[in-house]
C-alpha cells in the first residue's frame, strides 16, 4: 500500500519557516498520517523528527538530509521545504547554491537531474538553464530533448495530463527573426523540437517569448485554461520575470526529475520579521497543497 | 502659439491599419485641428495627405517620410503609426528593421537617438538593448548613463513627473549574486547608477529583474501606483515578457529620444483579417490617447 506521505522541513531557524509552516498546516489541516515534520517541533500533533538547532546551517542541511534519506528509503513520496539562507549553509561549510542542489546531491543520479518548474494551477513554466550569467547561457539540442522529456514525464505522470502540450520559448528576441537576431532557433531549438515530435511528443515552438507570454497572461488574467500544459523558457529571467509579474507569491517553486518531487514557497527566510507573527503563509499553503495534489 | 498637432500614418495597405485608425478616431473623436492623417483618406473630416498606394512598401516609407518632414518643419509634435510589415519595406528596397529605424533615420542625430519604451498608465519600461541576439548583448557604463538620462528627460518633460524615480534591472539572474553569476552589475551597472546619482538623478538598482517585476505586477494587478516612474530592462525579453504578460495589447510602444515622440499599437499588420471589419482598435486607441496626453 502506498502511503503518499510528505516530509516538510521547517527551514532556517532564524527565518519565518517555522511560523509559515505552522500557519499553513493549521489552514490546510492535512491528515496526520500524511505528514512528517523535520526540523523544529511545531507541537501540532504531527509526527516529527527534531534536528539539533545549535548550528543554523548544520540544522538546515541535516533537515534536508533526513528528508532525502526517508525518500531514498521509500518512506516519503514528496518533500516540502521552508526557506533557508544560502549564507547559513555556506557559513557551516556546505557550499551548495541552495536547497535544490542539496536535494539533487542526495536524490539525483545520472538520469535523475533536478529541473526547476514554477507552477500555479495550469500555468507551469520550466527553466532550461537556471543560475548562470547571461553571457554563459549555452543551450544544446541534447539538453533540450532530455529536459523536455523530463518535463513531459512530470506533466503526464504527476499532473495526470494524458497528452501534455508543451511550448518552447525561443532564445533570441523575435525567435531570431529568421537568423538575423541569432541562429540558435534554426540550429538547435527547432531541430530538437522536430526530434521530439518524431517521438510523438506534442511540442511546439520556438516561439517569441514575449508573444507567448502575452497569450499566457491573457489566459491567466481572464481565468481561462492555458493553451499549453507546460512552457519551457530558455533562461532564468525570460521565464521568471513574466511568471512572477503575473503570479506574485502564488507560484510554487517545484523541483522535478529527482526520486521524489519537492515544492517550496517562492519567498525567502525573511529574517527581519522573524518572531513578529506577521509572515504571510500563502506561499507555504500553496506549496503543501500542490504537493498533496501531485502525490 | 503651439498647435500640438499629431500626424497619424495609416500603415500597411494590406493590413488593418486603415480600419483600426478609423475605428480609433471615431471612438476618441479628437479635435479636427489636432490631427493630420497621412496615407489613406479615411473620409472622417480630418486634414489628410494622401500617398500614392501603387507600391505598398513605397507607400509605408513615404507616409513616414512625410510625417518626419512635417516634424522637422515644426508642423507636428507627435507621430502615431499604424503597423507596417518589414517585408513590404524590404521588398520595395527599404532595408530598415522597422518603423522605429526609419524615424530615427529622419529625426535622429548624434544626440537624438530612438529609445523604445512600453507604456500603460504609470507602468513605463524602457529597453536598454533592443533587437540583438542574446549572445550579442553588450552593455557599457556610458550607454546606461546616456540612455537613463534620455529616459529621465522624457519622464520629466513629457510625463510631467517632477523628480522621476527610475529602477534598473540587473543583467544577470539574482543581480549576479555578488559576482558568482556575472560581474556586469559590479563593473558596469552599479558604477553607472552611482554616476547618475552624482548628477542628482533618482536612480536605483541593479535589481534582480524577476523580483522587480514581481513588485511591478503586484501594483499593476491591484491598481496601485507603481513604486517607480520608469524601469529600465537590460534587454528585449527581460522587459517585454513581463510587460506583455501583464498588459497584453494595452501597452503602447513609444519611441522617445527623437525630435518628436512616436507612439504605436503593439499589434501587427494582421493581413489575415484585412477587410473583415473585425480588427480590434484598442491598441490604436491607446496609442492616440497616450500621444494626446504626452503633448
Amino acid at each position: 500500500m502506498k502511503l503518499n506521505k510528505i516530509a516538510i522541513t521547517t527551514g532556517d531557524i532564524l527565518g519565518v519557516g517555522e511560523e509559515i509552516t505552522s500557519k499553513a498546516l493549521k489552514i490546510i489541516n492535512p491528515d496526520k498520517d500524511k505528514i512528517i515534520i523535520i526540523g523544529k517541533n511545531l507541537n501540532l500533533g504531527y509526527e516529527t523528527i527534531e534536528v539539533d538547532p545549535k548550528d543554523n546551517g548544520e540544522f538546515c542541511y541535516n533537515s534536508l538530509k533526513i528528508a532525502c534519506n526517508l525518500a531514498n528509503e521509500g518512506k516519503i513520496q514528496g518533500i516540502v521545504t521552508a526557506p533557508v539562507s544560502k549564507e547559513a549553509l555556506h557559513k557551516s561549510g556546505y557550499n551548495f547554491n541552495g536547497q535544490t542542489e542539496i536535494l539533487e546531491y542526495f536524490l539525483g543520479d545520472k538520469s535523475n537531474k533536478a529541473e526547476m518548474v514554477f507552477i500555479e494551477n495550469d500555468l507551469r513554466v520550466m527553466l532550461l538553464t537556471r543560475h548562470v550569467a547571461l553571457s554563459d547561457i549555452k543551450i544544446t539540442k541534447e539538453m533540450i530533448i532530455e529536459k523536455t522529456i523530463r518535463f513531459h514525464d512530470f506533466l503526464k505522470n504527476k499532473c495526470k495530463i494524458k497528452n501534455p502540450r508543451i511550448a518552447l520559448c525561443a532564445l533570441n528576441p523575435h525567435a531570431g527573426e529568421n537568423g538575423i537576431l541569432g541562429d540558435e532557433e534554426k540550429l538547435i531549438i527547432n531541430p530538437a523540437i522536430n526530434e521530439l515530435k518524431l517521438q510523438n511528443l506534442d511540442v511546439e515552438g520556438a516561439y517569441s517569448a514575449d508573444a507567448l507570454f502575452l497569450k499566457v497572461g491573457k489566459k491567466y488574467l481572464s481565468h481561462q485554461k492555458q493553451d499549453y500544459d507546460g512552457i519551457i523558457s530558455m533562461y532564468h529571467d525570460q521565464g521568471l520575470c513574466p511568471v512572477k509579474a503575473l503570479t506574485g507569491d502564488n507560484s510554487v517553486n517545484t523541483t522535478i526529475g529527482l526520486k521524489v518531487i519537492r515544492t517550496s514557497p517562492p519567498t525567502g527566510t525573511a529574517y527581519d520579521i522573524k518572531g513578529k507573527n506577521i509572515a504571510d503563509p500563502n506561499g507555504m499553503v500553496k506549496a503543501i497543497e500542490l504537493m498533496l495534489k501531485l502525490l
